[in-house]
């Protein structure tokens, strides 16, 4: 197989380096071209000193990347930006993974409700796809866009879907995704609350009461596993950690938590990154920082109260770049787990 | 008023340090003895460098501190060996506030089965009073033993409590607590999931499905305030900081959400240490770190979904030590806020 | 004893922050006004919800400040702003401790040099003492204005002034500070380098070479203990935790490491602030953290190698607002150590 | 070239751990054993979930383990059990790479006075090769025993071996390495000094004056580059963080600052795993951590003040497994880089 090229958009953000890292080491992928819209002109490494002798191109501004050619192109820019900068590529045929909130929304109303602008390009919502591979593989083998799932949705979706999809969750009780995330969750802008001095020694809740902007994409995703329309109480937390989502759920299980887990253990037994735990132990961060692996646990309370599922990702991997870089192993055919073994 | 004497027992933990901190600056106290089992002999600062100058006594062997009179003893010893040391004092008729779990369950029965022991002295369960101040004010003036409340059941109770006294919260529904706690909640002795490297940079479930021994407790307290007996669904989590809970809370209220914020806005409006949003701004572990205080917010989904408390304090203050000096003000005379304004 | 008026510019700040909770429950001040430029015009409490009930002044802008009357005047303001507005109280007759630079070099020129800047009333610098109370205590008593000294600086002169001043160090051998710094000494301005996920996990040198501004403080008075002019190797690093600065002294000293030690134990045996190790055991920032205390130790490799003395301290304590307000007691009369007792 | 079997004792430590993930993907490594004294018996991921589907062996003891043939014998164990437990294999003509001291000095009575036991294996010692990769490459190729180099030995030597080879310090002046490493350096066994409550804002130094025993191994590798013997000054400290060691190491350059930088750019201009910054870019940990490599400055005061050379590495990696894996790939003909890019 020829080399795919491929194109970072937002490449300082923190995903986007990330993801540099995975493609770099990757047997199959050039990277052709990386872009900064803030530090365009500058060689990577003087910006991240890290990626010196790794990715030593200069930074393009996304203009001057457009001219690049690339069979894939990632873009790790900010919503309501990307769609418009992956305009030419798509235009031009190239296969894009977006890391953006661009194309998770099939409703272009929906995101003008929720990002508080209008979609740039609400023609080409539905030619993409969602790609969470252990759900729509096949969907993402031919698509040529890739919407890559949100982190805390990623952490939320691989416990319910499953569980959903086999009509294993009572609807009309509610569904309570209770999430925890690091620091790095919340970009590498500069913000109060990512100061270090002010999210160090601290724990706190935000965005409760349906207020954050991934309520839209669970719901969207769990109404469709659920054939009908649903809505998820998510309660999102900031930890101080750099790295990690810990999404602790309560449903309503009338089979019971045993039956949940055996759903779970069955759907993810052949999937190279989702470890379902038999026995009830608890996952915790730690055992998949820096790697795109996915633990999920089931535990209960007992028949009467709700079953829990606890969930745990990198968020920068199997919450972005390495979720990215499995989409693209399946669009352009390699092994999936291809440069994400580590 | 004279000074009263007081005795702190298992002063090597990291609640006993706290409290000797506390007590070394009230204005009415006089530290008369300090034990410790493992380091008995030597002088405290020995243990703690940090002590030096401020608490320089030497520590006794518990068998030697009960040598020791004083008007009121505290005891940071483990549950089970508590209530045994303490008995001695409270037969002379000292006052005792005991950090340990021993006087906490009016139910002997109860307390065999969570703490997997006989009750050391059972027959002393029922003259002991339940050390949450805002709510047992009355009772903790007269009583000989105050039972100190666990650090999870203080950031439940105290949002749940006002809403169950006044029926605002539909007890046929799951109530769920997701708290999250700091490192020093686990305690200063050795064990794998608070080394540092286990604990920093990772996040975890533990007890998840009423596992963790302060679901009896929360049960009792919610019951009593209820009037009918309940069952909580705990989920604790450990979080890499040093000292904090936040605990987030779940239920059905029929009369709304707001109007739950203003019952506990009403019931702690002279309260000196609970501070409730009125605006639904989220509360956050270090804006009371090193503090009394407890805050409490209010925030909810929509009539549909459930209404969620959210509930922050210093596990090592208003949960553990900072709490049992204000038992012991109340206890004795002194003004309630007397030694714990920082 | 009437109660000292006092107000605080720069309330913001963390050793605003800081200075506000000490000086809210010392028991002979009064605040009367706290000034903002960013947030003129908000309650303090708004902007630091920790500050509810404690302090709940209005934010004023600090040309309304100036409009406030008061005993002593307490500076958080940046260098060059500082001293400018201080100018109006000074120039009223009031005492004034600035936590900035702008009064602790005692020549312009050099001021002008390590600052980029013209200094605000260079007439002024002959007014000031700078304010290290250990060493300066009978001048701190007479002025009216103080110049706090910087963090870095105070970590390294309370334990080599002792030695200069007794010729205990050779002055032809190099003088090397090793220091690490808790991230709250960058401030709270918003900078990639106190990013959470840029500062966590991390661990970095910088201003190595003299470049840092505390070059010029520590040179200045390190020259005034030692009777002639010195230039010290001063290499600050950035450490991720919030409070604390741990300095690794090195230099030459002919007596040796235990005549050093025995001059500092002597030195400072009255002190209640500092405190010196008898025994070689080696500080450590939680010892000092939260408290105003300064805690040293001399090390020594042997009679050919270099003497070493470590000296530890809470940055925002005795490294910033507990020693102001170990000075303003000083000057007002108080016992030195009220209100920093904790 | 036939895959080469490894057999890796002391698994479950954290060197341990981090040498399994490199081994386990690396393209010409079978991992054929896993040993563990603690564990023995269960399979490794019961004890490290996060090693579930990575390496699934069940722990061996030691003894068991010896039962096992192998091309290459990692060793994580402590000192004095390293070389009994080795000694099988090396008299049987296996290669080992020992991450313990056993095989660092060369001196057994040198050894025996640092580590406080005579040595098990004496006539080892000069069958021996330092493995400190861009110095004793030709020598690693051919020994059968590679003595991997301890953590903050590597972050010292490698600046200071090329400017000691040229002659470049005056080994008059006294040569200072003010060293600070993450917790993970301690080792994965329960101490207090590793509890995360007494880590975590906190900041310690221990073992000044020459206590710490990787002193006798800098001072050996020294001496030997100098060509005379050698005596350094070497402060550890703790800092709270998992990962990384930064060494600041101060020493007399006669002939400047500039002239060492362009020494140990033209050293390092080739090396893989060394980058030297040639602008005085100050390193950071967070640039080299999770990667094999050792980023270098030379900062300075000016020709009167001492030059100033900044290292920082990850101690689990170019400190400890990632240096580890690298001797082996020397030792059996692999890339050198490869397995240790990422």
């Amino acid at each position: 197989m020829s080399r795919v090229t491929a194109v970072v958009l937002g490449a300082t953000s923190y995903t986007g380096i990330e993801l540099l890292r995975l493609l770099r080491y990757h047997p199959g992928v050039t990277i052709t071209a990386v872009s900064s819209q803030s530090y365009a002109g500058k060689p990577l490494p003087e910006v991240f000193p890290a990626m010196r002798d790794i990715v030593d191109l200069p930074l393009l501004s996304p203009e001057d990347a457009q001219g690049v050619k690339a069979d894939c192109v990632f873009s790790c820019l900010p919503h309501a930006v990307s769609a418009g900068i992956l305009s030419p590529w798509i235009d031009a045929g190239a296969r894009v993974v977006d890391l953006s909130a661009d194309f998770r929304l099939t409703d272009a109303e929906c995101y003008a409700q929720w990002y508080k602008t209008e979609h740039p390009r609400p023609s080409l919502l539905d030619r993409a796809v969602y790609g969470l591979p252990e759900h729509n593989r096949a969907a993402i083998i031919e698509t040529q866009i890739v919407a890559n799932p949100g982190c805390y949705p990623t952490s939320i979706l691989l416990p319910l879907i499953p569980l959903l999809n086999a009509q294993a969750v009572d609807l009309r009780a509610p569904i309570i995704a209770d999430s925890k995330s690091g620091v790095s969750g919340a970009g590498r802008s500069l913000k109060l609350v990512s100061h270090f001095v002010e999210a160090h020694e601290n724990l706190s809740a935000y965005g409760i009461g349906r207020k954050h902007r991934h309520v839209s994409e669970i719901d969207q995703e769990l109404s469709s596993a659920a054939g009908s329309p649903m809505r998820i109480t998510f309660s999102p937390h900031l930890v101080p950690l750099n790295r990690g989502i810990l999404s602790t759920i309560y449903f309503r299980a009338p089979r019971g938590t045993e039956a949940c887990r055996r759903l779970l253990l069955d759907t993810y037994k052949n999937e190279p990154f989702v470890r379902v735990n038999g026995d009830g132990t608890l996952p915790a961060v730690r055992n998949v920082a820096h790697t795109n692996y996915c633990d999920i646990s089931v535990a209960g309370d007992s028949d009467e109260g709700p079953t829990i599922a606890v969930c745990v990702i990198d968020n920068l991997l199997k919450g972005a770049s390495g979720q990215a870089l499995q989409n693209m192993n399946i669009m352009f055919g390699f092994e999936e787990t291809t440069g994400l073994l580590r």
